[in-house]
C-alpha cells in the first residue's frame, strides 16, 4: 500500500519545485506563493494525496483515536452506548477504535495493551463481568492516559466514571412490585464483582427490608448477562415450594424468555408471577404482556463518557470526574397485577 | 502521555550504555552481550517500557489494524458479524477499528478516508443503505488497499465479497408461504440500491410467478432496516381491500412489531395473516406465536470476511475472491397455517 501512495516527493517532481515548498504549501505556510500553493493543492487533490498520518502523528504524539473496550457489541446496551460515543467522537474529528473483551479479564487486559501500543489518545471502558482486579488500569493511569469508565465502572480506580443510579432504581423497581401486592419477590442478580450488580442487589434487599419482607437466599439467583441458563433458573424458581409471585429480571431479553417459560408451564404473567425487565428495549412494547422495565439510557451514557474523555485529552487535566445518568421505571402490563 | 512514557534513552541512561545497544537488545540482535540483554529486558519490564509503535509502524508501513465500516452496531446482525471479525483478528494479532456509517453515504465516505489516513492494513465494509455510488471504494482500490465487502456487498466493485444467497432463500421463504395456502403474500423490501434487497425482492417475485400468483405493487412495501414506520405500513397492509394473508418481513424485530399491530387490530397470526421474519434472532422462539425466520449466519460471515482480508494482507495477492454463506429457512408457528 505504501509504495502506491502519492508522496510529497511525487508532487514536487511533477511541479518541478522543492519538497519543502510542497510541504509548506500543504501545511498552509504563509511564505509560499499564492499561485504555487494553488497548483500544489490542485495536483494533491487530483492525485488523491493523503498525508502520511503515521509520520504526522509521530511528530505530534497524537493519533486522534479514542479506544473503547466493551464486553460485547451483541449486548444491545453497549451497541447503543457506542452510538453515543461515535456521535461525539465524529463531531470532534476523532476515530473510535472499538475492542471487545468478550466478558473476559484476560482479553480486557490484552485489549488495553493493544490500544496502548497503538497510542490512542484516551480510553473508554465498560469492564468485563470477570474483572475483579484493577492492575491493568492502574498501569494506564501511571502513564497518564486519560481513562473514563462508563456503566460498568470500577469505583476503586482513580479515573472518571459515568454511571447510573443502580441502587435507587432497583429499590424503586422492587417497591413498585411490593405496591402491586407481591410478597415473594425473586431477583436475578448479575456477577457480584461488578459495582452495578452489587448495587442492584442492595437496592432490592433494602426495599424488602423497608417493607418488612423477608430476604430469602433461594429467591436470589446469580447469573450472567448473556443468557443461556434462563430456562433453567426460571424452572428452578417456579418449582420452589414457595413459588415467587414476582421476578426482577437481569435484562429484557432474559425477562421475555422467562415469561415464555412461565406461560409454557401453565402460569400467568402477571397474575401468578409479575415480571420486571431491565434496559427498556423497544421490544418490551410488542411482547405479551407488554414488559415493564427500567429505562437506562445507554446512548446518553456513551455521549457523556466521550465528552468527558475528549475534555481530558484536550485540556490535559486528568482530575477524575463523576457523572450520573438517571434511570427511570417504565410500568407496563407485566407488573400491573392484581386485586390487592 | 508521550512525556510520561519510558523511552530507550531512559533505559540507556539508567544502565550507562548506548541507546543503540538498548535498541539492539530489545530487538534481540545477536551481537549484544547476553548479560546486557538480560539487564535491558529486566529494566524495560520493570519500567513498563512500550515500544513506540508509531515509529515502528512508520518503518514497516504496517499498523496491524483492520478497519471495519458497518451501518450500525445496534443492528444485531452487524454486532454479531463484528464478533466473528474480532475473533479472527484477535487470533492473528490484529486490532479492529470499527466505524459506523449510520446508514449514510457521506459518513461512510468519511469513515473510509479516516481509516485510510490512519493507514489500516485492510478494510471490511458492509455498505450503508444510502450507498448508490462506488467512487470512494474505487479510490481505495487504486491505492491497493485490501478490501472485503460482507453481507451488504457492491457487486460492481472489484473487491472480495462475502455474501449470502438472498435470492434463493427469499424464493424458498415465499414458496413456503405458498405451500401453507397463502395466496396474497406481501413483502417489506429494503432499499433497492442494496444488492441484498434487490435479490430478496427478485426471489419473492420469481416464486410468485412460478406458482402463477399475481405480483401486485401494493403488496410490495419499500422500507428501511431501522424500523420506526412498522406500525404505519402494517396498518396500510391490513386495511387494503384485498388484505394480504402473509407478510414476509424485513427483519425479526419488524416482524414482531407487525404481529403486535395485527393482533391489536383483532386479527390472528398465522390464521389471518402468516408472518415470516428474517435473521432468526433468539427472541423468535419466545414470542407468540413463535416466529418463523431466515437463519442468516452473521458470525460466520464476519469470520469468513476477516479470513479473506488477512490472507490478502499477508500474501499481497489482491485478486478478488467470492464466498457464499448459505442461509436457512426456520419454520415455527407464525407461518404454520391452515387447513389448506
Amino acid at each position: 500500500m505504501a509504495t502506491e501512495s502519492v508522496t510529497i516527493k511525487d508532487i514536487a517532481k511533477l511541479l518541478g519545485i522543492s519538497k519543502s515548498t510542497v510541504s509548506r504549501a500543504l501545511s498552509e505556510h504563509s511564505d509560499v506563493n499564492q499561485e504555487t500553493r494553488r497548483r500544489v493543492l490542485e495536483i494533491a487533490q487530483k492525485l488523491n494525496y493523503q498525508p502520511n498520518v503515521l509520520a504526522l502523528n509521530l511528530k505530534q504524539q497524537r493519533t486522534h483515536t479514542l479506544g473503547v473496550i466493551i464486553p460485547e457489541t451483541v449486548n444491545r446496551f453497549f451497541a447503543k452506548a457506542i452510538g453515543g460515543i461515535q456521535k461525539i467522537a465524529n463531531l470532534a474529528g476523532y476515530h473510535v477504535m472499538i475492542c471487545q473483551s468478550d466478558e473476559s479479564y484476560v482479553a480486557e487486559r490484552k485489549n488495553l495493551q493493544g490500544l496502548l501500543a497503538s497510542r490512542v489518545d484516551g480510553i473508554l471502558v465498560s469492564v468485563s463481568s470477570e474483572t475483579d482486579r484493577t492492575d491493568h488500569f492502574d498501569m494506564l493511569l501511571q502513564k497518564n492516559v486519560p481513562l473514563v469508565f462508563f456503566d460498568r465502572i470500577l469505583e476503586d480506580v482513580k479515573a472518571s466514571q459515568v454511571y447510573t443510579d443502580n441502587y435507587e432504581i432497583s429499590f424503586e423497581g422492587t417497591e413498585h412490585l411490593i405496591s402491586q401486592g407481591c410478597k415473594r419477590i425473586a431477583i436475578v442478580a448479575g456477577p457480584q464483582n461488578l459495582y452495578n450488580s452489587r448495587n442492584r442487589l442492595m437496592g432490592y434487599i433494602d426495599a424488602l427490608k423497608k417493607h418488612n419482607l423477608p430476604v430469602k437466599d433461594n429467591y436470589i439467583i446469580h447469573s450472567y448477562f448473556r443468557g443461556g441458563n434462563v430456562e433453567e433458573y426460571t424452572r428452578h424458581l417456579i418449582n420452589l415450594p414457595q413459588r415467587p409471585d414476582a421476578i426482577f429480571a437481569i435484562n429484557d431479553y432474559a425477562a421475555i424468555e422467562m415469561m415464555h417459560v412461565i406461560k409454557k408451564n401453565g402460569l400467568r404473567v402477571p397474575d401468578d408471577i409479575a415480571i420486571l425487565g431491565f434496559n427498556n428495549e423497544a421490544i418490551c412494547r410488542f411482547v405479551e404482556p407488554a414488559l415493564s422495565s427500567i429505562d437506562h439510557s445507554a446512548f446518553d451514557m456513551g455521549t457523556a463518557a466521550a465528552e468527558i474523555l475528549l475534555n481530558k485529552i484536550e485540556t490535559g487535566n486528568l482530575e477524575p470526574e463523576r457523572r450520573m445518568i438517571k434511570s427511570r421505571l417504565v410500568i407496563r402490563e407485566s407488573t400491573h397485577v392484581r386485586s390487592v
